[in-house]
Order: structure tokens, then C-alpha cells, then sequence
């Protein structure tokens, strides 16, 4: 008999089906057994007698009829809440070794690190699967944002042969006789390609060799990057990010409210447009709100991303706020300094809820201006000859922007570890398993 | 006044347009000048007078006039071939230096070293272009294709804290005080993956440390990658396969006509089924056919590939063909042994048009035969934990294929080398630019 999915149980009230699927719960009631099973589409309850014994998680075989449940027995938080299944034949297909931990409850409530250390087990429960379905939509939303705009994706590289902004925060590989190094950003790829496609973007890993453990950082991250050419103003920029955040957020609103509602997560809250300030007049509001006087900083520490955030959703009625107007000299050589006052550039962040989720903003297309910069941030030419090669021969005006995928995530579902938007999550002290615990087996 | 893409300028004919392009080709004849715009839509004619010189490839903006051409100066070739642009006013918006070589040629003609060598410019060239934006139509149709099989899309990490298959081809990573590596495959996070949701995919790079240089390797490529449980045999991965290569070459159809016939290229000829032979049977035949005894060989070499591949279009019609059974001792220790004869395993190589564009296969799930391909295979278990972690809490009989988007490319347009199907080729000898030049500037 073919497969049914579960899914599909409440239209085959009196068929017989055949479900496969884990098991998610037993309650032994005697000599009558109840079951949740799940699949890939949900969860339906299985009732038998004297059924083989079967742990929870163990892949099964069910051959059964639906029923209607009594009026009474109904759930109402089920989909398939209106039916069960008799159980006729169970078959255990792959059994479930003893869990370390129950399951079966609607919140694990593991401690990160356990929750991390049974990656394989934890990830099947229904919050953690819930939280990588939200994740792939995004991704896909991003994607399909800008295909409708035009903009055509590439596949970045990861491996480079030069690390043109200093190397403290890289990670280096052994590359036959020669050194290299893992890429901390499309971002040069993905400019020069501007002279080639106009539009392009790029879903893929990036990585930093970041030497602390932070709730907000990993090693290895799925950056979302975007740019275009032929702007006329780094306002195109922000108006672009803002179009392809908004089109994530419908998405995910269209495709995972079951996930949403798992986590009592709201989309952000937007108004007609996101706010736009400047460094200054962020630092210049955060002085009035908090005494703490910011307003010769040159960037924006943790607590003032976190203020500023509360001011735009007090004020503006806004989750996300673009902060433009960094300080030319923090940022790459690449950036496009206001020419109205070159000490700060048209470059923008993204901060939603409390912290960064993406930075962009115009970069520089004149050659000769990109040569200067280069000299003045004490870099060398030969390490980005690619680069330069493209804005050579002629490259329109042009920006972008680049999300990181977990943190988008992290922050519309609420979580409070970015470990937790990352389905494998590496970490100075985890790949995988933890690195201290490896090297303890490796060295006994 | 807005811009006007190329695309749109047949329909305004008689209307006042701005453009903004690259200078595809200039060709000055005394005081009138014809200049041929490219932008990310096509190629148009401009005609002026007493224009600024303006050299190829510059980025310019044209204010113009669109004006029906003369019967017989119809260019049927382009599709703006029936309109000209009157110039009014060119303004240069980044110059281009002179062109180390004509780029205005229907085909490039340089060796593969220069054109990579010129990766920022070649990549302007019309075929160039197309060879891209065939891959990326060929990615999102994998995508496509399993999405609406409910497979669902993750991110597979890239570092990885042990080899569990020998470590001859890896790149080891310095990462912090621990050893590292780059992940020759998703292999293991998408078969733990089947545990989790039972139909899972990915795209992302892979890394082999190739210490070779062919036609046909990279050190890091694009690896498309599906897996799925619950199969009833390993027939059902090879069905499934079927299906997305199909679907990839009918989205490459519809999207890129264009592309394809810049390339004289058509795709590759499918029956109603992919044949399918073991390998043995495939030795049969090539003995047969070229006297070449191969058949105590445990795998096929390159010529047998070819001659395979030559059968299957002459006896079958097809450019594609399905090789299963190879030898299991030769192949990793997931694979699923034939209990008709354990010497020869459910794995299933896809060859297409004389070379391997995927493997798969069905995997073990039972977890003690695992443990015993474990200790067999020579692995540690530490070195897989996360991967032994899933099937001791029950995964289904599963599956799953990669293919390799640069080879897929290549093979579907007729390029002669991997190098040309990869927008940024690493090899043994070039990350970007070639090794061994940097190292010379290193040293000096």
C-alpha cells in the first residue's frame, strides 16, 4: 500500500493507510497503547492493543484506519485533532536507543550546551525543526526578492589568496605550498561582478576567526549579500535593503505562522518607511535619553545599538532603523565618503531589535580614487588585482548590503543565542562536538 | 528623466530615452560614430555626431532618441536590430583603460590562462556571461525541483573538526589552538539530516585538495546535494534523480535559449528512462565493444566513462546513463552492501556525456551494521559522533544523490574545461591569480 503522509489522515476518515514516521510519545494505558506519530507533515495519535514494545523516536510502520474521534476527545491545537488512527499492524523499522531526556515536552529547556551536544536528537523536536523551516525561508525569500528585481546569483568563493583588510580575524589554510585564507566576505566579489552583471547576490558561507564567545557571534556564518550598479544616491541602497527585508518579512508571515506562533513571535513592526539617521544624530539622541554622552565615539557600541533601537520603536513605531554616516577611516577602503564632509561616508547599517543585521552602503566606482584609498588604508594592490582589474575597465555607481541569515532569524523568532539559528553551530570551542573535550580524547 | 533599459528600447521608438550601459564596441566612421551599448538587458546601436572619444568598455550615459532604422539596415541578429539610438548627449561615467585585447569579437579566442588571468574583464563578454547565468538557472532548478518534492533546504558548514574518510585530499585549517579542516562533502550533516526532516538539500562549496592539475577538477566546487528517507530501495534515489535532472535541463530550456545557442549547444538527449547497468554489466559491454578487458577493474577509468557514455547514446539514445553496483569496499562506509552479493554495493554514479556528474546511492540506517562499516572502514567514532548520534534514535532506509554544478555546466554547453564553468576557478596552481606569480612578487 502506498505511503500516506499525516497530513493527509483527516481526508481518509474510514480508509485504511499506511503511515511511516517517528515516534514522538507513548502512553501506556494497560493494554491499550496510544501513540503520537510524526512525519514530515505533522503529528497524528495512534491507538492500539497489545502492541510490541517501542521507544520514542523509533522509526515505525503503521497499518491502520482513520477514525473519527468522539466530540469529546477532539484536540483542537492538533490538525489531525478531529481523528486517530487504529493501529493494526506496527512495524519498527529503526529502533530509538533510551533518550537521554524527555522529548516529548512542548519546551526541551536544555541548557545550550547540552542542546548543542545532542544536536542529532534535539534537532527533532518541533521548536528546534521549526526554527531552520523559518530560516530556509528567509533564504529563499532573499533569493527570489531579487531575481524579481533582476539581480542574478553567483557562487562566492571561499578559499582567497590574500587577506586585503589585515588578517586578525582570518582564518588560514594549508594550500599545497602556498598560504590562503577563508573568506570573511564576498563583499570584493561581489562589487567587481557589478561590472559585469549590473545586479548581482550570493547566499554563502562566511568566516571569522573571532576569539571570544559571544551570544552573537560564530565562526562560520550564511551571509545573504546583494549589489547593484547604476545607482543614482546611496538612498537607492537602503531603499533596495528595505523592499528585499520587507518581501522576507511576507514570507515568512505567508509561510510559517504555525513556527511564529510556536515561538509567540511577532514580525517585526514597520511603519510606512524604516527610520534613517545619521551617527551623529543617534549619538546626539542617545545623549539626550541616557545622560551617557556617545557623541565623540566612532562607532556604536552594544548599548547604544540597543537604545537606539528602543528610541525608533518609541518614536517610530519601528523594529528596524538604518543608522548612516559611519567614520570613513573604521571603515573598508572601499567606502564612498560623504563629499560633503569626507570624514564620514555613505555607508549604512541595518539594526533591528537591539543589534546589527546587516551592513551596506555606497562604495567607491572611480578608479583612480579606489588607488588612492588603497595607499592611504596601507594595502597592497597585487592582493586584490581582480578587484581593481574590474573597476579598470569601467564600473557604474554602485552599492549593496549583506544580511546574516541567523541573525534575521534569531532576532524575528526571539531567540537569545545565535547558536541556536545555526543548524551546526561553530564556535571557538565547538564544531560540532566540543573542541576542549576532542583534544582530551585526542591526547589520552 | 528615468532610465531605460535596452530591452525596452524597440517600444519607444519615436520617444526620448536615457540609457546607461558599457560600451560594447566603437566604431568611428570620420565625423559619425556608431557605438554599440551594452547593458544587463542587450545590445543597442547608437549613432552621433561629434562625439567625445569614448573608449570600450567605458560606462556611459546616453540621452537619446529611439528611431526606427532603414529596411535594409534591420540587423536580425540583435534583438533591438530594427531600432537605433540617435545620440544627443553621451556623458563618460567611468572610463575604461585600453583593452589588453579585442573584447568586441563574437568569441574571445584566448588561452585559458588569460582569459582567467582577465577574469574581471572576460567575464564581460557576451559568452562569457551566458555560461553563468546558465548555472544559475541550473542551481535554482535543483532547488526548485526538490522544494516541490518537500525537501526542505539547509546550510551545510564548511569546517569541520575531523576526517573521517583519510585526510590525503583535505585542507586543514588553523583554527585557534585545534585542527580543522574544509568539508570535502555534506555527506554525513545531510544523511543525519534525513533523521530530522526526512527530505533535505543544499547548496554549497565543497573542497578537495586536488594535488592534480586535469581538465576536470577544481580545489573548490559548487556540490548540489539532496537526501531522503523513507525510500522502499535504492531504485527510488535514482528515480528521484531523474526527475531533478530533468527538471534542471527543461528550466534550461525555457530560461536559456539565448545562452545555448551562443554555444551551439543542445541538451543532452534523454529517452523516456535513463538506462541503467551495473558495473559489471558496463565491463561486459566495453569489452565487447573495444577488446579492453576491464572487467576485474573496481571502478571505471576516464576511457571507460567515454566508451560507456558512446554506448548509451548509440544503443539507447541517451546522452545520460545510470552506473550502479560498484565495488563497496571501494566506496565509503555508508554505503548500503547488495545482500545478493555484499561485494557490490547500492551505489549509483551518474555519467553524462562521457564523464561522472554525480554519485549516490542508498545508505546504511540500521545503526550496529553502521558501527560494524565503522570499525571495518578503519574509522574512529568520536570522528563521526553528531553522524552516529542520528541513527541510534531511528532514521528510515534513506538516500541521496550530489552533482556537481560545474560539471552539469560544462557539460550541458560543451566547454572544454571545469576552469571555464567556475566565475572564480581555484586550483592547485591559481586562487584568482596565479600562485606561483604571487609567490615570485612575494619573494622579490
Amino acid at each position: 500500500m502506498e505511503r500516506t503522509l499525516i497530513s493527509d489522515t483527516p481526508k481518509k476518515v474510514g480508509e485504511p493507510v499506511r503511515l511511516e514516521g517517528w515516534v514522538n510519545t507513548v502512553r501506556d494505558h494497560g493494554k491499550i497503547t496510544f501513540l503520537d506519530l510524526r512525519d514530515r507533515t505533522g503529528i497524528v495519535q495512534c491507538v492500539g492493543t497489545a502492541l510490541p514494545k517501542v521507544s520514542p523516536e523509533s522509526v515505525v510502520e503503521i497499518a491502520g484506519k482513520v477514525t473519527r474521534r468522539p466530540e469529546k476527545l477532539i484536540n483542537p491545537n492538533l490538525e489531525t485533532g478531529k481523528i486517530e488512527i487504529q493501529i493494526e499492524n506496527l512495524k519498527v523499522i529503526s529502533p530509538a536507543a533510551e533518550l537521554p531526556f524527555d522529548m516529548g515536552q512542548e519546551d526541551l529547556n536544555l541548557d545550550l550546551p547540552i542542546l548543542l551536544d545532542y544536536r542529532s536528537l534535539t534537532l527533532r523536536h518541533k521548536k528546534q525543526q521549526a526554527i531552520f523551516k523559518v530560516q530556509a525561508v528567509i533564504i529563499e525569500a532573499f533569493r527570489d526578492a531579487l531575481r524579481k528585481k533582476d539581480f542574478i546569483e553567483f557562487q562566492a568563493p571561499s578559499i582567497i589568496s590574500a587577506v586585503p583588510e589585515g588578517g586578525a580575524e582570518v582564518f588560514k589554510v594549508d594550500y599545497f605550498d602556498h598560504d590562503a585564507y577563508l573568506s570573511q566576505s564576498p563583499q570584493l566579489y561581489k562589487s567587481l561582478l557589478v561590472g559585469i552583471f549590473e545586479r548581482v547576490f550570493s547566499v554563502n558561507q562566511i568566516f571569522r576567526a573571532e576569539p571570544s564567545v559571544t551570544t552573537r557571534h560564530l565562526t562560520e556564518v550564511t551571509s545573504l549579500d546583494a549589489e547593484f550598479g547604476f545607482i543614482d544616491s546611496w538612498k537607492d541602497v537602503i531603499e533596495m535593503e528595505e523592499y528585499v527585508v520587507r518581501y522576507i518579512f511576507s514570507e515568512v508571515e505567508k509561510k510559517c505562522a504555525k513556527e511564529l506562533s510556536l515561538f509567540n513571535a511577532t514580525l517585526p513592526k514597520l511603519p510606512d518607511q524604516i527610520p534613517l539617521l545619521k551617527l551623529k544624530e543617534a549619538q546626539e539622541i542617545i545623549y539626550k535619553r541616557t545622560g551617557r554622552d556617545v557623541r565623540t565615539e566612532k562607532d556604536l557600541a552594544p548599548e547604544d545599538e540597543r537604545e537606539i533601537c528602543k528610541w525608533s520603536l518609541e518614536e517610530k513605531g519601528s523594529d528596524l532603523i538604518f543608522i548612516s554616516h559611519f567614520v570613513t577611516k573604521k571603515k573598508p577602503f572601499y567606502v564612498y565618503p560623504d563629499p560633503e564632509d569626507p570624514t564620514y561616508a555613505f555607508s549604512v547599517d541595518l539594526l533591528g531589535r537591539g543589534v546589527e543585521w546587516s551592513s551596506g552602503g555606497q562604495r567607491l566606482n572611480d578608479y583612480k580614487t579606489i588607488l588612492e584609498h588603497v595607499k592611504e588604508w596601507g594595502l597592497k594592490e597585487k592582493d586584490i588585482e581582480l578587484y581593481l582589474q574590474s573597476f579598470r575597465y569601467g564600473v557604474p555607481p554602485l552599492g549593496g548590503f549583506a544580511l546574516g541569515a541567523e541573525r534575521v532569524t534569531m532576532h524575528i523568532l526571539g531567540l537569545k543565542n545565535i547558536r541556536e539559528a545555526s543548524i551546526f553551530p561553530r564556535d571557538m570551542e565547538r564544531i560540532d562536538v566540543r573542541l576542549s573535550t576532542l583534544s582530551e580524547k585526542e591526547s589520552s
